[in-house]
């Protein structure tokens, strides 16, 4: 039996005086092998990743591996307990509107990080992969420690920042960064750059988002841009680096529900690709055969409500649909002014193209222009 | 083909000066019979009314009936229109907390109504019913607008009674009266007094809740307390008068959803109920056998969170459990403080009673206290 | 120097697994006397009263008194800490939009407290005055402690009660209960019974409303109708007692604000008051002449806006107006059409009759129905 | 007398069918002159611009001016009308999060807008200024028109897209555009690039942000950005062409409130900016003497609560300060666990430069890290 470990942090004071917390976990191995972080619901109301971090806990407490692995359940207080009505508000931060996922750090290129890439590749030039990668993340866990304290000099820094430098610093000597999320109604689906792409695979989830290796604030972005950037700095100097460094958005289905049974599948897919990654070698049993689908992001499409209305979901998420298909139908009485005009308070809205229906609203009460579903085209 | 007319009111101006309106379609069969309200969406999540009022549209547009049908899809705009994230937050008004459900006037006991029920009762005591049900409504509509005029000595009357007094003089001259509502993530179920329960029936709906004849401030109550009173009062006076006037609120389901096809099996009930009440004498087919269940309001009991976390409902709005079966099982990982306590994040909720779902919350991730489940218990 | 406890008891787990906490400070003078009970904050933007505490805290420590006082700030976690952009959204419950001080309970008339007022009264007939106030306070904490055991069958009890009750229940031991609120924009005024008045008047506030001796769910009046009814009780079976029981709700101005300057007077105000009970003997020094105005609850009218749109208040809080005044003035473009109707735009609202503005609403941007002003009319 | 002229556009359709409206005004003196595009409270809560529009309107229909002018108040009706309690959430769109004015499209890099510049600037090289400046403007009306059709292919547009660009259609033609905000609880202050300082300062307003010349999604950039590169192409093409546009965010003192007679005094500030530009010759009277404060946007900075608790602001809006002063003070009873720790309970805030107050946080309750001051420090 491997020991399980909690560190607290201290993450916000709420205006009464109580602290949130940031419950960590780690369970190291003994064996020498990569460092694992995976976290789990920096969205308020994406629950699910917690019950699999529940499973893979289990699984790393009971079984031999390489390595250690951190487990951030609950990641983000503020977010899970936000509520309005008994639903979770907790996709952006309710004072500020910012997406909780959307704030990280480009660490490399913030100007008050004073870390200078050219000079770090020549001093490295020469020293092998393990020793590069070891320097690397100190690198990054002081760039990590520098900006928390430039940031003290008028009292705390931004809430917003200071929760993703948080998360950022413990990631920031990982090999593997998983973050576990949700859609709102939506199939299981990860998001990965084209470099990660066959080596997440064995993931053996249904659909891929293939996303250009570029930073838009988020937890995966932040995570492997300075390895890419380290990558193609070694180039410039004339090595090839391998890019070992591997980081992930999971999507584990619907937000605001939870199920322990798929929890169980999604651990074992976890946990496939971690096989593959030689953090364990126990062979996972009982994956199901899975079709997998992958599109680029700019085929990752979004359907919006062409007016006001009630909107009946004719697809599923994870199903196929056709050009033509009846993808929703809507109710709006206020085209009715009589007989005549009854049949005008049901419309349809058609596909455009063949898709998949990646994800659709939460609600099926929707303003003109807001989203009715997300879906992938052109798919391979 | 009947004729569906459209009146509009306007109900409120928005700051920025747009106003929300109230549509309401009537349609007159030209024969004398029961005057019929059906209204939906008062609580803005709830939305499965208006499909089933699209349904019964449909019907009275195209067959013969008795009496008039007045409708009122979306019947309450700033809740309806009300967003918090994706989420719609209509259950209260979002600037006083009021419950959208609970401000309805008793309209015999206010004391604006300068009504003397005695002394009606008396001057009505040897006419025929149809004519004692007619001046009666006739009152019923004066009290409301004599309300409406008090209350606009200062401005306008406060946003919560303006527009509950508005549906309730609409309601004032209706024989029957039904408020489509949801529950959260919930079965069919409607709520009735005792002296109502042989008639509602009818509904073939799964399950029926009992609710004392006593007023707090729903519709259903605010319209058949005045005719309860009527009656009581004719009793007094040495008069047995029956009461023909009927109220319900009609729970179709869980919010935030649509379907087209439940709305088309819904609006049967509804017509099948119509049709044991005279409205119109079309038998209604394909409605499906349905094992019945009744119990009392203070059997109906509520489950809360016994502690934050988040809950997987083992149950599912409808189904049966037996005392000692796990209601909901937990995930929290305040009590792990390393391999001995893991075992603590998980935990079970068991029944106290033998029950039936009625409904679960909405989300999963729940505060302690929170509500879990609503339950019949002795159920009949 | 007087020894300052604090006492911890957890509130609410949140779902992340945290808990809010209620620290309550107390200070034993050593010597017998009455026990004083003092909250703030149960509405999450009524922060003033907070700061009044840490006046009398340190005032109580530093001098000597009688008796015993309670003091909770921040007596309301989950309202406290609840924002929606940078405002406290904590007037009502964000899940039930409940009040969060209309929830407490009517002690001796709940179905579930099994206590017999007649036969307490009987028993304690002959009695001396201090005897029968301490079995009568026994009497509410165990009701208190029942009501809290009944409602744990199902899980927790709701939320709402929850709060309230553990409120009431360290608080039924004391003499005097002080519930210190703000009004939205607001002057400084006291609720206070007919019977408490002349008591009251030691406050030396600028306005008292006069509301009937009637339980509506606040924690004045859960807190006095008890002893309201005790002495109705003893004056049924013959004796006259004498009620020494006080409990007020005392608005401190404005919410979302605070100021420590005022904090000091405020504290003046309520310690000339408590050496009017003989709570201590110190004479209060500079406290500034006061023109007191009283008025009955229902000469206590509120104004509404009569249209969507922006308004300017004409009067500030503590201000009089006379009956034509303009009171508010708005502006709202719909009317505007072209030049003809231009001076549509701006309207004026005017007084019906003379009174004093008590509060008006934080925001200018209102929808008609919205409040405007509360103001006291037909003031003595 | 000139015309006023209105224009309506229904802007989104709501869940209940009902439209909220963009109604703009317009005035055309008849005279050839600029054009101004005059815009209020796309922030829901900023409110006092509608009321500086008004005397505007005013000031424009009884005088002779040149050119023409556009004015659109309450520009934002979702954000004025979204309230959660009485306070209006309007910064962001309550459903994605989105700040309202950070969504506007910089034109000439969209990469659906298909516009080259340098073959653009190529064909104008010769074209006299006035003549270059029309074709522009119809560039950029045509890209707004474009992006419009793009985004209707499934369904409409997003709604925080759809908002933004139907605002910078309507003022793609406009030589100067004007965009009316407010800060929290602010002073008076604008936003201005170097280029347009001289010219701002005619605006006589007390401070003054120098912001860079870059794009971040706000009207006053995404109105001034392809100007600025028209003219840098201009140049690369050999040929000093003047910029004439200008655009401004400004600033109007605080939220949630407005004044009448600050709105006559706002209105001549902008006027004597407008005399300055030509669009009329009437000397503005009665101008306060001011006193200008500048600051480059680097040196605008931000002070956060260092801990949770209640802040009392000790500077006011305005107001210069010293380092060491103390800024704020605040109050929590968590370090206070008895006598001796009873001082913890108040803490000061310090300020670590010299500097001036631009605004503070409207809420007095901060959680750690929010926000309390924002500060100019190196003021010119």
């Amino acid at each position: 039996m491997n020991k399980l470990e909690r560190i607290d942090f201290p993450l916000k004071q709420q205006p009464n005086g109580d602290y949130l917390w940031l419950n960590l976990f780690r369970i190291n191995s003994g064996n020498s092998g990569p460092h694992v972080h995976i976290q789990a619901n920096v969205h308020g109301a994406e629950l699910q990743g917690n019950l699999v971090i529940h499973e893979l806990m289990d699984f790393f407490i009971n079984n031999p591996f390489k390595g250690s692995i951190t487990f951030i359940p609950f990641a983000n207080p503020s977010a899970v307990n936000q509520k309005s009505g008994m639903y979770t508000q907790g996709r952006y931060n309710p004072v500020s509107g910012k997406n909780w996922n959307r704030n990280y750090f480009e660490l490399l290129k913030n100007k008050d990080s004073e870390f200078n890439l050219k000079d770090f590749v020549t001093q490295n030039i020469s020293h092998n992969e393990a020793q590069i990668s070891e320097n690397f993340k100190s690198v990054l866990f002081n760039i990590c420690d520098n900006l928390e304290k430039k940031t003290a000099e008028r009292g705390l820094q931004n809430e917003d920042g200071h929760f993703n430098l948080l998360l950022q610093k413990v990631a920031s000597t990982a090999d593997i960064v998983l973050d576990l999320h949700t859609g709102p109604v939506a199939t299981r689906y990860i998001y990965t750059t084209d470099h990660q792409l066959k080596s997440a695979l064995n993931f053996q989830f249904p659909h891929y988002l293939i996303i250009p290796p570029e930073f838009d604030g988020a937890m995966d972005e932040a995570s492997f841009m300075p390895w890419v950037s380290l990558s193609e700095e070694f180039k410039n100097q004339g090595r090839e680096l391998k890019n070992n460094f591997e980081s992930y958005t999971i999507e584990l289905g619907s937000e605001e529900r939870i199920s322990f049974k798929e929890a169980n599948l999604d651990s074992k897919r976890i946990l496939n690709y971690l096989l593959s990654k030689n953090v364990h070698d126990l062979k996972i049993e009982e994956l199901p055969k899975t079709s997998i689908k992958t599109c680029l992001l700019k085929d990752y499409k979004s359907y919006y409500a062409p007016r006001g209305g009630l909107y009946e979901f004719c697809f599923a998420p994870g199903e196929a649909f056709k050009k033509g298909d009846v993808l929703a139908k809507s109710l709006n009485f206020k085209p009715v002014k009589g007989n005549e005009s009854f049949s005008k308070a049901v419309e349809e809205v058609y596909a455009v193209e063949d898709g998949i229906v990646i994800n659709h609203s939460t609600s099926a009460s929707l303003a003109g222009g807001h989203p009715l579903y997300q879906v992938m085209e052109n798919i391979q």
